[in-house]
């Protein structure tokens, strides 16, 4: 029986060729030829006003909390269905998270209820685009502009995902929010094992962003020759990646159209091939809002409850299939729940329950895609 | 002229075979096959009672600060000539930094001079074993065990160094505090271009570290099977590096013995050419003192003050040899100089003028060498 895997990551066959290139160059550490190149095919690409490569989607968010100077007692608003990172890199300068609830259709932050969350401390928004699909940016950024609120666009999952504003103005994720964070872990579409990168949209942002970038120093303003010394002048870590990792980078970048056009075919086959489910109403398929798009990062079915997710789990994995749940609700995790403050998240929780991820990569070929899609409809015709 | 530079990265021609393994092994996120390699190493070669991989030494310092749970107005004691990591990694904790002095005749910290800095407030002793060389831990470890401090190496550059302590047992540096950090950023003996390792020596440390290690999840213990679920159980960060890095580091570290022997080669032939001008009085040399040991790390001098030090510096650029200075005193940061309490460090500021480190990397030839070796005969010559 053929064994389906969740994930695989895809390789484009120059990452090897460009590595060694890096060690030709006799440069490996950080902000060497590669990033730079990652940074340039970001910037002129999307849009994105300042681009700085880090080890990691986590370390881009505690750049952006570091940037927004939060204080102790300084709230941020956030999706209880989420990765960790998004709100531990808050909770790591002092900010207390306000969680907020999901949409019912959505597992992303529902807009309508965040208003009642802000209060005179509250420091930023952080928003999620879950699947790689957008929240509705326009309500967002209406109301940080209103209470003066800084936008963070977690984008873990986002590369190459638009949002449509009200103007009918299509623009790239990472692009909206004054900061936004990418991801390249190999569970992604674009991969460097590990790794992220910070966008800096507010150009008020882009001096410190540097210096926090290295490691507290003006080392960057230094080797532009605007000061002729440098040392430590703000706090800081040390976030560049090594420029093997962006060499690896660079090589799945430039086969990003390829790689997009490809899991788009999967994510269609997948829609289609489980819509007669959905009209059957035994699972929920995943909803793409007007303002949004598609980036094919994942696919997800909804189940009815947590019984019936964890009999399909078991049933598929009985047929040598690896589907998986995802977040479980971080204000009912033992690290936050006594620090929450007792509000019901009953969306959050119930995509907690019934979310299930079916396996999703480049290679993965129709006709795996089709033993997946039978299984589950096996699943349910056994009902 | 040949042209000299300061470091030039060695490759030991087998880390794209090993990069390339991990590709063909689909797990190029953190802790795959040559994390676990790298951690097996280092604890078999040297004992290190858990190790970690960090995507820097930085971050490996981070998780010591988050590991001894410091709060706002705790204090660390550490030298002021160091990495601004060393101090930036406590500080982002809320820590008061303290700084020490040097010794009179070694840039690391003067053991003497540590017990008046000691208060009800202070938490953590941080040693810098500078160019590998060790600090008098017997000393350091006395001062923790009496105050109930922790004690954390910052072994960046202390690869393959040792001390002999009180008893004549010579333990590893990296072995003897609670905690220590370690680097293989490009200008170390062994590289992975940005990299870093945590060293947990105190076991109680040890369940803690992972969860960090692990963004604040118990991950590591699920994949065990210890739990039967994972989720937010601690603050954290992304601090694991890909395993891309890690297969570059695990082909360093196979010719760790052949790197030593060549640098401690290169060591002695400046110490034994330079030897008739610091008998003349014109620099001091490098001083090992008898509990330590010589990693070959780096090769200084010390000039009689900035004026020469900076004569010395464009008289050897104008030889196309580039030998650079080094720490400049974070006591007088512009970051930490009004946080500092206006203690005078004279010996600090005394290796901040005058210190300055000559070309040295593995491929440095005897002829190179003689070529800097003359050049700096031939600047004393002519004063």
């Amino acid at each position: 029986m053929t064994n389906i895997g969740f994930n695989k990551p895809y390789f484009s066959g120059s990452e090897i060729m460009y590595i060694q290139d890096a060690v030709a160059q006799k440069h490996i550490s950080g902000n060497g030829k590669y990033t730079k190149l990652c940074h340039s095919f970001f910037e002129k690409r999307y849009g994105f006003r300042k681009c700085l490569l880090t080890t990691s989607c986590t370390d881009a968010l505690e750049m952006a909390a570091i940037l927004l100077d939060l204080k102790e007692g300084d709230e941020v608003i956030l999706p209880s269905f989420t990765f960790v990172s998004t709100a531990n890199a808050f909770v790591l300068r002092g900010a207390k998270i306000i969680f907020s609830d999901s949409r019912t259709n959505h597992p992303a932050i529902d807009e309508e209820k965040i208003a009642s969350l802000i209060t005179p401390n509250t420091k930023a928004i952080v928003v999620v685009h879950y699947a790689g699909v957008a929240c509705n940016m326009d309500k967002i950024m209406e109301l940080a502009t209103e209470h003066n609120l800084f936008v963070i666009e977690d984008a873990a999952q986002a590369i190459d995902s638009f949002y449509t504003n009200n103007e009918g103005i299509k623009k790239p994720l990472g692009s909206v929010g004054h900061l936004a964070a990418f991801s390249f872990h190999e569970t992604k579409n674009i991969i460097s094992g590990e790794g992220g990168m910070l966008v800096i949209n507010d150009p008020k942002f882009i001096d410190r962003a540097e210096i926090i970038w290295e490691k507290g120093t003006n080392r960057s303003a230094f080797f532009r020759g605007e000061v002729d010394k440098y040392g430590w002048v703000d706090i800081g870590s040390s976030f560049l990646p090594s420029d093997i990792i962006a060499a690896f980078l660079y090589a799945q970048l430039e086969r990003l159209d390829y790689i997009q056009t490809r899991r788009k075919e999967i994510w269609e086959n997948y829609f289609l091939g489980l819509l007669p489910l959905a009209e059957r109403g035994v699972i929920q398929l995943p909803q793409i809002p007007e303002y949004a798009c598609n980036n094919a990062h994942m696919f997800y079915i909804i189940c009815k409850d947590i019984d019936k997710r964890t009999e399909l789990v078991d049933f598929l994995k009985s047929q040598n299939i690896n589907a998986v749940f995802h977040y479980q609700s971080l204000h009912k995790s033992k690290f936050y729940e006594e620090k929450h403050d007792n509000r019901k998240l009953p969306n959050c929780d119930f995509f907690s329950d019934t979310l299930l991820r079916l396996p999703f990569y480049f290679e993965l070929s129709v006709e795996e895609q089709d033993i997946v899609i039978n299984a589950i409809k096996e699943f349910f015709n056994q009902q």
